[in-house]
């Protein structure tokens, strides 16, 4: 099946914002077992428009459309869409009468010009946005089905997983269903886990399981789909990879499915009625703030300090008999997290510090040492770790290793296994 | 000037990547005074590729296509281009002794299908790319000059401003300069400063000055373009123009050009050889790590405090005769502010405390108060606002707000001028 994405607006097609919604658009097809053939980006330009639904419908069987569903006089999606399929626009009173339910409740009168919302190609499918005043549709155009979709990504979101993707699967013939598990890893590259796991999919002899992976660095997520008649299928061709998935890689998992890695640590510390406060020194805040964007953080999450430099090292702790140094040794990352946890008075106190090399290496990059260390009720455990990059990317890998390196501690995993992304550690 | 963008690659169409080197593209033409007419996205498909070039030859005067230049079989830019324009492959010597030299520089050997790199279309012009293996080139198909760019945005950045950007203006029969200035502000909304400042392109009566924007939640950033025969010309054109935007916004502004707000707070503090220690709770460490990312900070960020709760206030300071209050009141930010200052013995404590309310607003919003207390030695400044939002939008709004505060303060503004982002004061 043919699958085209025209993506509309004139912010997308200057730049003004990076088109997510596209990319968006995408990952959903291929979660599905479905694949794009090719994407088209055009501005509120009743030509562009013309010509890109145009040739879409000559050569397409199902395309996308984001954007243009808005009340103001620069969204022409209908206006073109009608044009194109040669029929006129006609005003979908029930979607009229959705838009006008909607302003009353939040207790406003409609401005007119969304009447023009409710405008749609004669014979179009309403497709259902439950919270949003932009009304999808379904529309022929030439030998393709277009789908036209809000450019707000919640409402896209929306639409898509419980409007379009049912759609666009019956249309392919699947009178089957897909499932899709997900694994969130820290520590091994995608070519390394591609290389440990890539004899999986012979695992389901029909050819029914795909593998794939999105690298989002420092984490890696692995995806299996299969597809299978209904769910109870699926989850039993499933059920013995996921768990040779778990046997081969699990140590490196951080969370699965929705999960998130701050997440993990947050159920699993609130498990235990533990309390955490952490030291962080060239990350700045940024492991804090990871940890603390998850909501109820405040439960466990007791003090983050940013201390920067040996001097505000030693005004900020009591480090009796520790020298404070640019490059971090273990001995300095245990002491001051034993001293963040003992001066808050938590169960688990946690050190990420980083002390970068002095010369920069070949083409920019930087390297640094990042030695991390976790006291719970004071029993130490530490490792130490080099990184070569730009700083942001540094600060990004120090900021999951520390994180990866509380997750193994309180899933009593080893913490020193080797990652991918080091070099050799000392 | 019709100007297509192509963008290649498996990565880019099936979204594991969000397409960012698109949004560069058409801004940078954007801020030239050129625009996109369309972008279209295929994969690493010979049919797809074929098709794509061959419509994008017969309806564009240039095209800049993006990725594919890459020395793996599945780069195929140079191959298709090649195919389409009814030409062949020829080894270009001097590039490959470019590679040669480049793979000795770092002290390894050349992998022998690198060598792919240097085939381009026979009579293609090659465009250098200083900074990698990928060679640019340009070649005509159709009625149309396909500029091929490589993937790596550093690379492509670096080509599209010294390469290909002079070229397509010439193209343009531009004879002519353009001069872009930026100006990046917090507080007012893009349609505010359109309103404000929608009248200045009048100031340039021959039309050559054009006024843009570009919103990123909480900045704004501002855009004059202005065209001329040469730089004196341009600047003399622009320099009453910004002389007017600097009265009509000026205590907005908080940097310029290619500068950061974190940049100008830093170089504030350093000219006035200050020092800075912060406390904040819900933004959980994101204001420090705003601004730790500046290098050089650990000249004057001495702390940064994250304690979220009114427990873990109490703990981290001696706050005498003060109430904690989930709703945090002037009283008690100013009070922290200037505990976390007496503790680290700095010239300057920041606080940003934020209380959320209890209930959800309507749509799944947010809304909480935010309070902001600067201490220098002891003076105390404060504002009080409001958010409304999701909680990332109400962290974002108060972290740039604490840090704009902090710069009115070093620039001697009043720091409670009202934004259009807050609810009214209280």
């Amino acid at each position: 099946m043919d699958i085209e994405v025209i993506c509309t607006g004139d912010e997308v097609l200057t730049g003004k914002i990076v088109n997510s919604n596209f990319a968006y658009i995408t990952q959903k097809l291929e979660d599905y077992g479905l694949a794009a053939r090719r994407g088209v980006t055009v501005g509120d330009d009743r030509e562009e428009l013309t010509r890109a639904f145009r040739q879409a419908g000559e050569r397409a069987d199902v395309v996308i459309v984001n954007g243009g569903l808005g009340p103001t006089v620069d969204d022409l999606s209908q206006e073109i869409a009608a044009a194109v399929a040669g029929v006129g626009l006609v005003l979908n009173e029930e979607w009229m009468e959705r838009m006008e339910a909607f302003f009353r409740r939040v207790g406003r009168t409609m401005p007119p010009n969304n009447r023009k919302q409710a405008m749609l190609p004669a014979g179009a499918e309403v497709i259902d946005n439950p919270i949003g005043t932009a009304c999808g549709f379904g529309v022929n155009i030439g030998k393709a089905v277009f789908y036209f979709t809000p450019g707000v990504p919640r409402e896209l979101m929306r639409m898509m997983e419980e409007q379009l993707l049912p759609r666009i699967l019956a249309r392919a013939g699947s009178k089957s269903v897909i499932v899709l598990k997900r694994f969130h890893s820290y520590g091994l590259g995608e070519s390394h886990v591609d290389q440990m796991l890539g004899d999986l999919e012979s695992m389901v002899p029909d050819g029914t399981l795909k593998l794939g992976f999105r690298a989002h660095y420092p984490q890696l997520e692995t995806k299996l789909t299969v597809r299978a008649a209904d769910m109870d299928e699926a989850q039993r061709k499933l059920a013995p990879v996921i768990a040779e998935v778990e046997k081969r890689i699990g140590n490196f998992i951080v969370a699965r499915d929705g999960e998130t890695h701050e997440g993990v640590i947050q159920a699993s510390m609130l498990k235990r009625s533990a309390t955490l406060a952490l030291v962080e020194d060239f990350t700045g805040g940024q492991l804090a703030a990871r940890l603390a964007t998850v909501p109820g953080m405040e439960r466990y999450f007791l003090r983050g300090v940013v201390t920067p430099t040996e001097q505000s090292k030693a005004a900020a702790f009591t480090l009796r008999g520790v020298t404070l140094e640019p490059i971090p040794s273990y001995e300095m990352a245990e002491a001051m997290a034993e001293a963040v946890r003992k001066q808050v008075g938590c169960t688990h106190g946690l050190a990420v510090l980083v002390g970068l090399d002095k010369k920069e290496s070949q083409g920019g990059n930087h390297s640094g040492t990042v030695c991390i260390a976790i006291s719970e009720n004071g029993n130490i455990v530490a490792r130490r770790s080099r990184l070569t990059g730009s700083y942001d990317w540094i600060r990004l890998g120090a900021v999951e290793m520390g994180m990866d390196s509380l997750r193994r501690h309180l899933q009593g995993l080893p913490i020193k296994e080797a990652t991918d992304f080091e070099r050799k550690a000392t």
